[in-house]
């Protein structure tokens, strides 16, 4: 059987994410089974073996059609327009940022082409990307343009014990509660229902949140709990989905840590993001749903204060690394 | 020193207050040293007394003006008014709901005419008081407009390590931004410091919370964190607030615990809630503000399920006596 081949994005070079990428592949490739394929620059990661006294070798290819190499040695992709200049830790720096997404964009390219079946990105510096000229709110909206326009992709925030989607996600509060509709719920049930199922839970349990306090006291403080939220969670019913709820937003997240659900269907942003970043800060996974190819990211940034020490945590480049193993094979 | 005289209100007959009333006062009143004042029924307090093989023996009196009884033995207001008719644990009930606002009625009037120090309220069943008429959102609301239609009453989430207020409340999440202005989120930054001064801290860090995913991204989701929150933070540390911020909503919880802020401003009930209601489940206490007597209730319900067993944990009731009690004497 072929191992799946996941693409390895360096991230941004003045970051962490070359050194999450050669440590994880270090400590997790063979146990999970994939091929890993790093896309970035030759000496960044060369350095970055130096600094881990790592044994891993690179070997520079320009596709994946021959035989993986064997043992120790890892694959190579350099973009064709990559340019990274000289590291300077914990800078930013436009460069770094179109370095970044040249390495998504050659990622993205290879998996169009069927070389790649995940793709997983080291951290990216979001004012370094900009600055190169990228106004992408996320690297994953960029990657859905990369696709498509009609591609919408969306997060899974990934982690024990239970994993979360936002039905409305990058918008201004103020827009949230008309961004709602009982299409859109129903949607995100049923995404988060199959990247569960996807990841080996044969009848995921699913809450569904409501998205006033208290879930609007009856209509005396917001009807969408019954105009939009509860149709929806009727409907993922009627197709024999696992649906729980609604929940109060505040006590959601509570009451799944001691229901055992599954996974928690939020109404935005920061409802998912407040728990998650409580619950598992810097660990779990960033999962891309919506691309042609599962994907993912670490639940955390560059963390530009300590790249170049060696010391950096890969649990969460492990965490993306193993769900997206999963959802390979699938 | 006279001891500080604390009304405790039954909450709800068929709940759990009677017992955490109980437990808290065995527990607590010597060690923190006020004088506990019953108001309810005398049959429910008694009964639990002998549920509880508890030592407390209870007088009944019309007023606090007589010297405190010794030892073991607690005083008891029963409202003119108080029709308890028999307990069914668990039960929603609106003759239940009636006793609990008219014992809470009963402790606002005597704390007006200058009898209680404070006021504590056992849990109360929102169900049942609303099905005997009375239309507020919480009994804090109640309790304001027992004082005068003026007061403006809120809620401090007393927890360790840090305290929350939202700016915001009980409104529909569809109304949040345009309630928000530089003046309340000023407000509310000042409430938090002065309760969390009047505890016993002498400089307390207070962060502040965005609004929008990413506080806006520099204004393309949202622009309230530059036009309404930004200003309000600059004016309190013109009045020497030691205030911090603004942080994403999403990780400024996660970023309190690890830098230990005393204070978390929010700007809209969840974004509070979500985060206590992980982090201190069950545990900590909402502190009443805006009242002319300091008071609070716990961080949960009635909790019917194992009401009448003995068996509740009167931690957060304990505290908020604890928390009250310093209040008090500050």
């Amino acid at each position: 059987m072929n191992r799946p081949k996941i693409a390895i994005t360096m991230g941004d070079p003045n970051g962490i994410g070359p050194e999450l990428a050669i440590k994880s592949i270090e400590r997790k490739a063979e146990e999970l089974g994939f091929r890993p394929v790093l896309i970035g620059d030759e000496k960044v990661f060369a350095d970055t073996i130096e600094l881990l006294n790592s044994d891993l070798t690179l070997t520079k290819v320009k596709d994946l059609s021959a035989s993986p190499p064997s043992g120790s040695t890892i694959e190579l992709v350099v973009p064709e327009d990559l340019d990274v200049p000289e590291i300077e830790w914990g800078t930013i720096d436009p460069a770094m940022g179109e370095a970044s997404f040249s390495c998504i964009r050659k990622a993205m390219d290879l998996a169009g082409r069927g070389e790649f079946d995940g793709v997983v990105n080291g951290p990216i510096n979001k004012e370094s990307y900009k600055l190169a000229g990228y106004d992408y709110l996320t690297e994953l909206a960029y990657m859905g343009h990369l696709e498509s326009e009609d591609v919408e992709p969306y997060i899974i925030g990934a982690m024990e014990p239970f994993f979360t989607v936002f039905v409305t996600g990058h918008i201004a509060l103020r827009e949230v509660p008309d961004a709602l509709s009982t299409e859109r719920v129903l949607l995100h049930i049923r995404r988060l229902n199959e990247v569960l199922k996807n990841l080996g839970l044969e009848n995921p349990e699913i809450a569904v949140a409501g998205l006033n306090p208290h879930l609007g006291e009856g209509g005396q403080i917001g009807d969408e709990e019954s105009k939009i939220i509860e149709p929806a969670v009727d409907l993922a019913e009627e197709e024999e989905i696992n649906v729980a709820g609604l929940f109060p937003a505040d006590s959601i997240f509570a009451t799944a840590l001691r229901r055992d659900f599954d996974g928690v269907v939020c109404m935005y942003h920061d409802q998912a993001n407040i728990a998650r970043k409580i619950l598992a800060w810097k660990k779990g996974s960033s999962l891309y749903g919506g691309l042609s190819v599962p994907g993912g990211t670490t639940a955390h940034g560059t963390a530009f204060e300590i790249a170049g020490q060696g010391i950096a945590d890969s649990d969460s480049m492990e965490d993306t690394l193993s769900y997206v193993t999963k959802l390979i094979s699938d």
